[in-house]
């Protein structure tokens, strides 16, 4: 941390603030320019501190954070990436994985449709949604348990392995009997009780960024997963909220390399929630593997008029068939495998 | 709901469109316009429609919904103001209700020592902090029920109804045997687990609105709460995400009017929050007032260098003396009652 | 400027850091922790300097700017308000100075008996619009100089002194005959040839907020108009684009209190502009003063229905009569006059 | 237009909505429905009305524009993608064209370098500012006509177009005589007397999407460039602002086939302004392409740290080199035709 004194602070104000510095542990180091003093904290504990406690003293200009909040989820911290684990499938590592499936699980005979589909098309893993977060109470909540063994068993059926999103830490228990990773969706990203006890478990866990998250706040909740215990966390960008109310959300795209960059854990893109409209999919899909995305999840349906949700932004299995047979052209130019 | 269709649109488009209604229970209407046609939706429940459906189907050029997909949340349906009595304080009524405490509760001597003060000054209701959300997993996280009971003795001793926060619908239970409001935070308010779970429960919600929560998303929340019986729902206004980073968060002053327009429910302004900036808190507590809120919500600390949390967002007790005074000017311009 | 080293930084890689450092004419101050190296950057122009040159450096792991880089609008630089003299009205000292008009001005009749109105109400300034910016090229763009004429003829008459926006730097030759402050509408803040001609002239400027300008940005743009030689610029807080479209822009009411500390200019309010609804401008001009606006600037017609441009954000003469009422009792509060 | 009434408006609200829109030339056909009456306005011109004039008559609870307010730039107008012809060089055909050079053009030695090698990679196009827009006004402003002279001499020599920024009016007349495409930057989205008097030349204008425009107000723009007969327009998605600081702006990749699905104008990203850290511009660029962009504007400099401007986000020239070999294999995959 560093702290700018105003061009004006007086010798009173400064010692002030060396001696905060000092009573949390602090060096503090004092360099006096011919404008202004600055002082530098060395050591000390800078993960808990609120720098504001310091911008509100008298005769400070602004107060810095040098280092990063985070620490386990850091490339500072391990150089190599990370690799993910999920039943002899590996994430982060040399293969871009696709993880493809309906929205919703609504009945064995659909899924088992489209699993098969998409397992064919080169699919490793079966995306599909048992426990529904919906903005209306009055709206299909999915099928609970029933969907997480319709889950398990598609996925057994095609060798896929099951990654489905868990709403409350109540339901994690019986879904990590079904399920090979655990989704944590964009509005619970930052549900803290809930991070702590995905801490607790040795299931991966896909964490989608939240509708208005940072970067470092993304970051801050996969630490708080793998302060727990648990270091299988995976990101998952998946469209951020901004003014332009066209798209459902806007993807960022440059989150991928940034994070690929600040952590060595793997991100994933969704481009289904990230456009919310299916003709925009397949172009952010194409984009998000370019920029380098470890993997996509995509909502697949044999039959999305009838779909019991999103089925306006689910691509047909032959548009599945037709991303994949691009993807495998465009995955060698980064040096790496297509998985299919 | 209208469904516009392209100038060049087929009638085999057309007929697809009328069709898909007539599937969902609606009554089409169909105008014939020198450039294009126009479809009225009449009848059915659009509350659960996504409007996507229509939009990528072929021919359509816009879909959009006429009316609002909440009902018990809205003053269409409900035109008086709704009044929530809280032991006898009534928020939403000609009176203008302060909350006031310490962002967490840190101990007996802490609460007591800051509640006798807003007490005095004319404060209604002791807010404190029990159970901490903090983005980092290594921070001071609250005393838990322990803080609860310190905040019913001390409410209990100076006649202050209590609110505080709760994270998860495991602490519901707990916090309703101290608490006289359940505030649900930014973070939980699309937790629909939660949500569905605080209807069922009789004391009054103070929820929060979503870092980037639009109006419809938050009285959706509302929706749900009161879709599970607890009509006694108050809004809070705590600032929202923008590309601006000086303040902690952008305070939308303008939702106070506008969710009183659209919604019976009172709405409450958090300036502390709002702005995270200790010398803002009084101008922009003053401008919610100005703006029509219904009460504010403060947080107040006595020593505020050495508050476990957000000390340089805490008002002195003077400070919020001083800015009682002002509001006892402001208030009766709105044709309201000064509370204290 | 602070530049904080990788924990892993090799001796070379400070080194480098240092050497750049010094060959842009600083001296750096090198602090070594436990953890990583610090470097601070003391003298030398960090105005011009761009943080990435330095953050892209092998070993770096950030660099902070501690200055800002405005220097003639930084309160730093002048303790004492600026106080701005418009013929005799002041604006930004003890007296809160209201403007209004029409959007528009459309006729000679429509802006006299909308002048009368205001300036009767105790308005100082008339506001309306000779060159309209419209984002329609087949809309209403304005009366042109003969809209200035009206202006100044029916200004004279009520004894108003005249803000109109100039949309372009040959505009402002004509403009200065007949206004008394140049107004720069949002979309031009940043509009660089524009803002240096500003500076070479003596007329006051009412800079407006550009839809997603920060703070800082802000006041560089301010900067650039004082660093032309012109001091007379005044801030006004319009609105910025977020996420929420209900209302047309969402005011910044925490953008008073932060630019008054900022910096020593005044800062204005337009209510009419930033909340785009006529229902919701009373209350968000209470809020701005109850905030410490130095000003307000409103748009009144005395028939918006059938008002050439933004009629639906006019206030009527009577609700401009009441909102003035209801100011005379709340600017008292904050120590300050009411200028009618 | 399609204007809601609210659920108990009366027979007279319905009649003055009526009234109003057979006033403006409009047809109204209403639908009595079970819960609210439904007005559609046919025929008349919605371009230039103010759907607020309706919202805030009595009775009315919503006003929709189902129509565009654009029609020049509309695909629903023009079916067939516009193809530009620059000088031989086409953009928005099937093949995909690259612009590379400078940020700011230094001097002769340093563009015909940078130049030499971008055209060798394969680029058709060098771009290059000689008018600087800078957020200081202290910092390096561009050669100006001394710039273009460059450009034009270096352009000729590797049969390189040329691509060169205009920020002011005043600078057009000057600038047709060197460049062959004129850039509109994001800061002048919305300079209205600018964008007609781009609409009275015949070049070639690429209008960078401002930096929180709506994909409507970015097609407007280019309507405004059209209405005065200049139809050769191409846009330029170059990142747009939100609440994420890390990268200099959020490219909105999205933005490419939404753009293309609502006009027939050819659109160009730019991964240099769009990300600001020359890391990010190398996956943003393979992202933009494999989403559709019909070419690229990419910053390249042969020794960025002494670049005089925006050096932080220039690739090495070995870099561009290896980008575009990356490229010729990820274009044929959409069925295009790699420029080189």
């Amino acid at each position: 941390m560093v702290i700018a004194m105003e061009p004006n602070a007086t010798e009173e104000q400064i010692s002030a603030v060396i001696a905060r510095l000092e009573l949390l542990g602090f060096d503090a180091h004092r360099s006096t320019g011919t404008e202004r003093t600055v002082i530098g904290a060395i050591g000390g504990d800078t993960h808990t501190i609120d720098l504001r406690d310091f911008e509100i003293m008298s005769g400070v200009a602004e107060a810095v954070r040098i280092t990063v909040p985070y620490k386990l989820a850091s490339r500072t911290f391990q150089h190599e990436d990370s690799v993910i684990d999920v039943g002899g499938v590996k994430i982060g590592g040399p293969e871009v994985i696709m993880m493809a499936g309906p929205c919703s699980v609504e009945s064995l005979d659909q899924t088992r449709t489209i699993a098969e589909r998409v397992a064919k098309a080169g699919a490793k893993i079966l995306r599909g949604g048992a426990f529904k977060p919906r903005t209306s109470p009055y709206s299909f909540a999915g099928l609970g348990e029933k969907g997480l063994e319709i889950l398990r068993t598609v996925g057994d059926e095609f060798d896929l392995r099951v990654v489905t999103e868990v709403m409350d830490k109540d339901q994690i228990s019986v879904t990590v009997q079904y399920a090979d990773i655990i989704q944590v969706g964009a509005r619970n990203m930052q549900n803290f009780t809930f991070l702590r006890e995905l801490g607790t478990i040795r299931k991966p866990v896909l964490l989608k960024r939240g509708m208005s998250a940072t970067y470092e706040e993304w970051l801050m909740s996969a630490e708080y997963i793998m302060a727990g215990g648990n270091h299988n966390v995976m990101f998952c960008e998946r469209g951020i909220r901004t003014f332009e109310t066209y798209t459902r959300n806007t993807m960022d795209i440059a989150a991928i390399p940034v994070i690929k960059k600040l952590s060595h854990l793997p991100i994933i893109a969704d481009p289904s929630q990230g456009t919310g409209i299916r003709a925009k999919v397949v172009p952010l899909s194409r984009a998000a593997v370019a920029a380098g995305a470890d993997g996509l999840i995509i909502e697949v349906h044999h039959d999305p008029d009838h779909a019991l949700s999103d089925g306006a932004q689910s691509l047909y299995p032959d548009q599945f068939e037709e991303l994949m047979q691009q993807l495998s052209h465009i995955i060698p130019v980064l040096g790496r495998t297509f998985c299919a």
